[in-house]
């Protein structure tokens, strides 16, 4: 099924807010086989609106809107739509009653502007969104059939709705009669460059049915075998076989068959193993205890960490030899293994990994350049391991590359 | 001056990676009054790009794409744009000489593939990338006169190369006459709609060039005034007196003038006073050091920060007494007051702030559902505020909300 987004919205425009619910209704459909053909970001505006609408229902059958249903006057979306689809606005008692209860449980009190939300279409059919105060509504048009569903643009409720309310309607509205599959690998270790040459003779003969997709991220490269066939059990054979011949095509770089993050399958390895986790991070400031800690679960593996910003707090908490700072500077390989080793000592956990770096823009050196950062991993058991890593790229792209590679470096001891 | 971004590449249709890109032209390009009238994300297919560049190329004078010129056999846009525009593909010299600088740089071996990133199409001028492996390329048609320019996708390579090679001749190509003025208020305690009623008469009275826009965020609302006119003059006395109304209609709620997080709030107000900072954390895990550390010379004010995740790293390294725990749990109003204490004890910082809570989706119970965070913010002068939240939505969401309430307390205390 091809699926056109529209994310309505000057705040998306202007770059005050990023579109992240386009790429979760993507990742949200794409098991059942719908594809997202384009993505359109307008403005608040009743033109834009039309254009946008009557291009996407000419191209795909099914329509997604997020935003523009806000309270406040500029939010022009539902008045736009029920122009397209006809008919008027009147109050939807159901989304009246789902408005106070949202009030209540926020402790808010309900004005005039807020109330105006349970206006809607006499034109579609509304869903109620249970988790904030602008409904979710369902435009259809027939010969051909199309869809249009036009929901709330914080993520959050987008989430909510679409999961739980608009896509098991649309599974049901159209449902499918041929197979998909797909089967994800991460690798480390290697340039997407030099990956597609090893991988150069898998792709040539990988049948019509399936492709290959490189999905890079800092410090690690996602694969993605994709298949669609009529027969099921054909492509649930060639996935089978495609999916051994590029894991033996990877060999050591790859670190893991499935979609996860390094922190995902450090979770998963620790947690099998019943180790525990603590962090000692200069540089990253906390990124890589955040990281961990916003996987669901980290509670029962993760310790805690340092953040250890200050050459005081290196001695004090994680109890850096202050002559060892004096000697070698806080970005060394000492130092840093010495705050991966105080890290298990103040936490008591099984693994720590460490990071002090130059993060930029400020603080480098002729020797020490800016994205220089010393990565160190310790166990309980003595081993520790350590590097002096170069970073291209600004302070938070050189922040999220010592993340992934403290993360890997953790992974290699276990 | 009206521009439209084309965002290139399969990555983002299926949700594996977000455009943040168009974001960061957008407000590249807003001070200088160049507008973005849309983005379209688009697959990396010949017919997508042939479609979005023709129709953008219809509606904007600039068109901006972004992606698709990676050195996979995928990666098509270089191919179609020189079909799009005319001429033959050619190897640029120069172009080569960058590759295999960045390579050596990167201590990475050249391979074919990259090696073929040095081909342009004969109808472009080339803008050397000096951070990565793909050129910048600027076509261009005359009557009327439209300019596109090919980017790559990696953010921090398009920021690079935008900001530096690319915004720079686009402004000298397209000198603008009149002029444009932007002020942003940040405000925090008032929902949206009930800030959109108290400045209902404030918005009335703006003249038409002057426009307020609403820019909400976890915990806080942004307000941006807008003004486009002729007179420049004119312009700033307007943009003078109605920033001053504005200011006197918010009252207490205005938290700071200017485009500021509360986290650079924060951290300005403590470099100002000579105060440093220390964080507590146990659900943020780490996110409230995170934010405060991205920003830039923040390490003149930040000591450091503990992410005690388990209740023995809160007993450890923060103090809190095991008999508290036991009493009234982790999350609870007097472990949180402890916490922020203690942080103060172990790194030696001014002012902390503490958090525990709930973040979900496990964990929650009927006396403290997922969602219920206690949140303290404590000061070396013996001061402690404390209170306990209740935030809506995911665990994700939680973290965001708890972070920004956590810098509001600390401002709070200063």
């Amino acid at each position: 099924m091809k699926v056109s987004i529209i994310a309505i919205g000057d705040e998306l425009l202007i770059g005050q807010v990023v579109d992240t619910n386009s790429g979760f209704l993507a990742r949200t459909m794409q098991p059942e086989g719908w594809e997202v053909a384009d993505v359109a970001v307008i403005s608040d505006s009743a033109a834009e609106i039309r254009r946008a609408v009557s291009e996407a229902l000419k191209r795909s059958d099914v329509v997604l809107t997020t935003g523009g249903l806000g309270p406040t006057r500029d939010d022009i979306t539902k008045q736009t739509l029920c122009e397209i689809f006809g008919g008027t606005l009147r109050e939807d008692p159901d989304v009246t009653a789902d408005i106070i209860d949202v009030f209540r449980k926020r402790g808010l009190k309900l004005n005039s502007l807020t109330a105006a939300q349970a206006l809607v279409p006499t034109s579609c059919r509304v869903i109620r969104n249970r988790v904030g105060t602008a409904p979710v509504m369902w435009f259809e048009t027939s010969d051909p059939r199309k869809v249009l569903v036009a929901m709330p643009g914080v993520p959050f409720e987008t989430e909510h709705c679409f999961s739980r309310e608009v896509f098991p309607r649309l599974l049901e509205a159209f449902p499918r009669r041929d197979a998909i599959d797909h089967r994800t690998f991460v690798v480390a270790g290697i340039t997407e460059s030099d990956l597609a040459i090893r991988l150069e003779s898998f792709e040539r003969d990988l049948p019509q049915a399936l492709h290959l997709a490189y999905l890079p991220r800092p410090g690690i490269i996602r694969l993605r075998l994709d298949g669609h066939a009529d027969d099921p059990a054909w492509l649930s054979r060639q996935m089978d076989i495609f999916s051994r011949r590029l894991i033996d095509e990877c060999g050591t770089i790859l670190l893991c068959e499935g979609d996860l993050t390094p922190a995902q399958i450090l979770l998963q390895r620790l947690s099998d193993s019943g180790l525990t986790f603590a962090t000692a991070e200069s540089c990253t400031g906390g990124n890589i205890a955040r990281t961990v800690t916003a996987i669901p679960g980290a509670s029962a593996v993760v310790c805690g960490g340092i953040v250890a910003y200050s050459n005081d707090v290196k001695s004090r908490i994680l109890g850096v030899d202050p002559a060892t700072l004096e000697a070698h500077g806080a970005v060394s390989i000492p130092v840093v293994e010495q705050m991966a080793r105080g890290a298990i000592a103040a936490t008591g956990a099984s693994l720590a990994v460490a990071t002090s770096g130059i993060a930029g823009p400020g603080g480098g050196s002729p020797e020490k350049p800016v994205g220089t950062v010393c990565i160190a991993a310790a166990s309980d058991d003595g081993r520790c391991i350590s590097a002096t890593h170069h970073f291209p790229g600004n302070r938070s792209r050189v922040v999220d590359r010592a993340t992934t590679t403290a993360l890997l470096a953790a992974l290699s001891l276990l």
